[in-house]
Parts: C-alpha cells; sequence; structure tokens
C-alpha cells in the first residue's frame, strides 16, 4: 500500500508540481525551503516511499548523515566508565540537531577497527569516522587517510603530527593545576594512579606531572599504571598506600578508580581529606555522589564528544575544518582534598 | 586503483572460477565455507571494492547486519547511568560475532522515536530493532508492526500482550527475594527508591513490593518514585530518613542511587548497614567499589542486551523467535545489609 503512494499524490496535496517534489524529496537545489518543508510534511502524511531508483540514487550520494565510532575495548569493560557514555551523548546532541546517526562497534584490536572502517565506507554507510584512544605514531590515521574517510580524532595534535583535523584537551595544563593546587594545600608527596601507559594522553599527563613536580621541588611523583577499571584503581591505591613512603595525595585519571581510591581509604582506616587528599578526573556525576564529594579535574565530556561531532560534520561538508581545543578541564575542590595532617603512625 | 581489481583477478590468487568468487562474495549458496573465506581472504588482499551494480544489489536485499536502538532520554542523562552502555556492551558482543553493527539514536520522546525508525528501515539501514524502556501499551509496538520491522522488546510480555518478541526479567520475583531477605534480617519497615513510575517494569516493581511485604505482615512499604539519576536517588533518600517512622532498610531501583543513599546516610551520620541497611539493583561494577560495598540485585545487564540482540537476529533470519526470559536477578550480599539495630535517637 506504502509503494502506491504517487510523486503526483504528494504534489496534489502539497499544492506544487509534481517536478518540485522531485526536487524537495532528493534534496536537489531549486525549490525554497519553505516549500521543501510543505512538500515533506506531505509526503509523511501519506506515507510516501521513495521508489527504488531513487533509493539507490541516495545510496550512490552516500550517507552524509551518519558517523562511526569504532572503540577498541573489552565489551564488558565498555559500560562500567562513563567517559565513553558521555562522549557518545555529545556525539547524539549534534546528531539530534541533523537527524543523523551513530554507526558503533566495539572490537578487540586496531587492525579489526581498521577493517570495520574500511567495510563502512565501502558500503557508504558513514560519512566519516570520529577516532577515540588515540597511540603515539597510530596506524588508523594513515589507513583512514588512505581509504578516502573524512577523519576527526579525539586527541592532541602533539601526537598526530597536525596531518588530520583533531579535538582534544591540554592534558599538561590540566595535571599542572591539579598538582599546584595540591602543593598550595602544603602536599610535597603527590602519586598518580594513570591510565593505560600506551594511550597518547596517558604519556602527556605523565611527562607534565614529572615536569611540574620538579619544578616545584615537590619528591618525585609516582604514577602506577592502570586498565582504567575500578579495581585495577583500587589495587592501585592499595599498593601505594601500603608503600613505605605513603603519598598524602593522589590523583586519578578517572573518575571511577577515584571512588575506588575513597573505599580503599576507609579499608585502610583513613580519613579523607584528613589523612589523605583525592583527586578524580573527568568529573562525572559520580564524584557530586560520594561522601566527601570528590575534588576532580572538570571535564565537559558531552562538550568534548559534541566539538568532535561538529568538526566532523565541517568537514565532510566543506571539505575542511579547523583543529579545535575543547577547554582546558578546571579544578573542582570538594571535600576530597585538603592540607596534609600530621603524619600518622605506620599501617 | 580499487575499483581495477577485478573479480577474475581474486579467482586467480583463490584458484578458483569466476563464478565462485560472485558466488562467495555476494553471500549466496553454492560454495562451501573454507572455499568462501579463501576467495574473501584473496579479495581483502587485492583491495577489491564491489562494482556499484553490485552494491545497488546489496542496498535492495537490505542490511541484515545492523540493529537499531533508539533511547529516549536527554542525551546527558546517558552517560550516568551504567544500565545503557552495558545493555549495549551486550549488544555488541553479539555484532562482533556476526561483524554487525549497532545505529543508535538519542531522542526526546515517543513520536521522534518512530519517526527515526520509519526512516531508517525505508531507506534499509537496519534489519530491525530494539525496544527499551517499555511502558503500559507501548504506542512504539504498533508502530512499527504496521511499519513491519522486526522488532524485540527488552521487557514484561505482561506489558505487550505476547504480541511481539520479548526478553525480559522477573521483576516480581527478584523483589520478593530483596523484601524476603531483609525481613529475614528482621527489618519490618523497608522503603525503596523507584525509578520513572511511567515505565513498565517500575510498576512491577511497586506492585510486588506491596504485595510481598503485605503477604509477610511488613509494614506498608513506601515507593518513592524518580528519575533514576543520583541526585534523584540522594533526594528521595534524605526525604525517608527525615521522615517521622524512618525506614530501617532502603531497596533502590539501580545502582547508582544506591550509591548516592550511601553518601547520604554518611550525611545524616547514619552508619551503614548498622542503622541501616541498602540494596542497589543491576549491579555494575559500582557496587563493589564502595565502603561498604553494595547489596545489590544482581542483574546480568550485559547478558540480557546480547539475549535481546540474539533474539532479533533468530527473528530476522527465521522469520519468528521465542520470547526469552533472562536469569532473574539474584541477591548478592554485600556490607551494606545486616539486621537493624536499636532504633537511634531521632535527628
Amino acid at each position: 500500500m506504502k509503494e502506491r503512494v504517487t510523486i503526483r499524490e504528494v504534489a496534489t496535496l502539497a499544492g506544487v508540481s509534481a517536478g518540485a517534489v522531485s526536487l524537495a524529496l532528493n534534496d536537489r537545489p531549486g525549490v525554497s525551503e519553505t516549500t521543501r518543508q510543505r512538500i515533506r510534511a506531505a509526503a509523511e502524511q501519506l506515507g510516501w516511499v521513495p521508489s527504488q531508483a531513487a533509493r539507490n540514487l541516495a545510496a550512490r550520494a552516500g550517507r552524509t548523515d551518519t558517523i562511526g565510532l569504532v572503540i577498541t575495548r573489552p565489551a564488558r569493560q565498555l559500560g562500567l566508565e562513563p567517559f565513553y557514555m558521555e562522549f557518545i551523548s555529545g556525539i547524539e546532541s549534534v546528531l539530534e540537531e541533523i537527524e543523523g546517526s551513530l554507526l558503533l562497534r566495539l572490537v578487540r584490536d586496531r587492525e579489526q577497527e581498521i577493517a570495520v572502517h574500511r567495510a563502512w565506507w565501502r558500503d557508504r554507510r558513514i560519512c566519516g569516522s570520529i577516532l577515540v584512544d588515540l597511540t603515539k605514531s597510530d596506524l588508523r590515521i594513515q589507513a583512514l587517510a588512505r581509504l578516502g574517510i573524512p577523519t576527526v580524532v579525539a586527541g592532541n595534535p602533539g601526537l598526530t603530527g597536525g596531518s588530520v583535523a583533531a579535538v582534544w584537551t591540554d592534558d599538561s595544563a590540566a595535571v599542572e593545576e591539579a598538582v599546584r593546587y595540591l602543593a598550595m594545600l602544603g602536599h610535597r608527596r603527590i602519586a598518580r594512579v594513570g591510565g593505560d601507559p600506551r594511550l597518547g594522553h596517558t604519556a602527556i599527563r605523565t611527562r607534565a606531572l614529572a615536569a611540574v613536580a620538579e619544578q616545584l621541588g615537590l619528591e618525585p611523583p609516582r604514577s602506577v599504571p592502570t586498565d582504567f577499571s575500578g579495581q585495577a584503581g583500587a589495587r592501585a591505591t592499595r599498593m601505594l598506600l601500603a608503600s613505605a613512603n605513603r603519598p598524602t595525595a593522589i590523583i586519578y585519571d578517572n573518575d571511577i578508580m577515584a571512588v575506588a581510591g575513597l573505599a580503599v581509604a576507609a579499608e585502610f582506616g583513613l580519613h579523607v581529606p584528613a589523612d589523605l587528599s583525592l583527586i578524580a578526573w573527568d568529573d562525572s556525576q559520580l564524584c557530586r555522589l560520594t561522601h566527601p564529594a570528590l575534588s576532580a579535574m572538570s571535564h565537559d565530556v558531552h562538550g568534548y564528544g559534541a566539538l568532535a561531532a561538529r568538526t566532523l560534520f565541517d568537514l565532510v561538508h566543506h571539505r575542511e575544518a579547523p583543529s579545535a581545543p575543547a577547554p582546558t578541564p578546571t579544578l573542582a575542590p570538594r571535600g576530597s582534598s585538603a592540607p596534609p595532617g600530621p603524619r600518622p603512625a605506620t599501617h
């Protein structure tokens, strides 16, 4: 029944010529925006479906509204980190404006990630892609460039040599702000529960931490690598708190690890912030739900995802897009940070 | 350059006839699985790309590997609830097996949700859809049936009248287990911080709670509705704890609200579990990262998402799929639940 609605019927209802309907429904120039909208409304009302020929034409033109996102993480781990879902929700906020869609895949490794992009691009299912979890000399950048896929990376241009459109946050500046704040409170022994050292932004933070600590004359800070999971964050915190030179403050590379760190401090009978200061990263809602609430380097991850999507659509529609820094995370001081107390007895 | 690779070259490299290559690359019967794989490998190696004709054929055949998922929630809220990302990660685990994809949209309301489905289906971008957040007499079910979209709902068949393939968890049985456990510990005044009362599973839990409490001779339990956010969970907990007849145990409809409840108890100077027992729902990693760890109705949300995806592919490929119950959530008792202490002084 749907197939029987003709262009002519749509034209009659909209009060225009069949030619105008054809232009409007095929997104071609030649009709005004208000007429286009009236025609669309008429087509919608009648349940008009494009003919196979028109559909094939659309397929040839390529999808101009679908973003590809492939994430190389075990599926089970993805649900546990607020970062990705907030990033995706930011992308979706832009897709909502333009009625676009997100094509999402989780894969095991970079090769598979490239293969998925190749297949999506070959089948014209995406207009472009956003790359996350950038590494130094990331294989994907060249691979996607060779395929001709419009690409925006969420990562520091220092990692890409400026060869691709990028959105990024200034991780060095954020680390420096966190450490300066703790130093001002009187902390001299600061440690960090970091992320995956293979990732570019983790390495940037590690370097920045060492540099600012040296500059401020603090003890050389320890960075313990993790896989970003809460369990790994708990384990790293236990290790740091059980060490001979226990830190008086710990900076975490995300928020779920900081939540785990807070629980480990309680396990050890340490009072936060009197015995130990904690600073989280990313600052999802989680940080405001603990007691005490977690001080955090507050990062608008939702806005970061939206910026990545906007930059990609600029690239797709205008064939170029300026790389754009996202706002630098800023310190949100809450109840988990304070001047260090007198050194408690050894545990 | 890619366009110049011919079927004949692929055939030569794979050591088969051009006809076999055509069958293999068009996913038609007539070649063995091992031959098909050899041909695919050869095509991959040579960088073979299907001709436009073949691509249009694939478009006409429709996407048989892409699942549509539309979620009606504000984009910002989505990042905060572990449930969705775990559910999606479960869907992705099935997509990984078959090299399928997920098309994801966040929308504001049900009408928009139906419009997105209509457009995806018209453009043959999905093979079927999974519906979440089912309501009583859900408009979407009839709309998608009318469009002819293979659909699986994640929700109790009691809400759909059995008109559509469903996967669901037995929320009544889970509520009963939680309440019987608390009653066995000696609790008589149990409250619940529930979800959105418009959702079917929220209503089912509310009814089950009242029924089992009456059966066990407990005080009539209060259910406070929320929007599932941590903030709303905190607010509801404060209200319950400040009331004249303070409950000795609270059941939460998700885990982020239970984490918030734990912090509110600390704010009020109440000790968990001596002064107040808490039971979370869904049981993401979060519940094991707090101190004390949260007792929870443990629900394999990842497995639930995988079951929904498998059921949908059954439906797409075999035109029918039995509705399938997911395992009932089971109690994971941890440090946040214990017998009620002596009634403390009023706060």
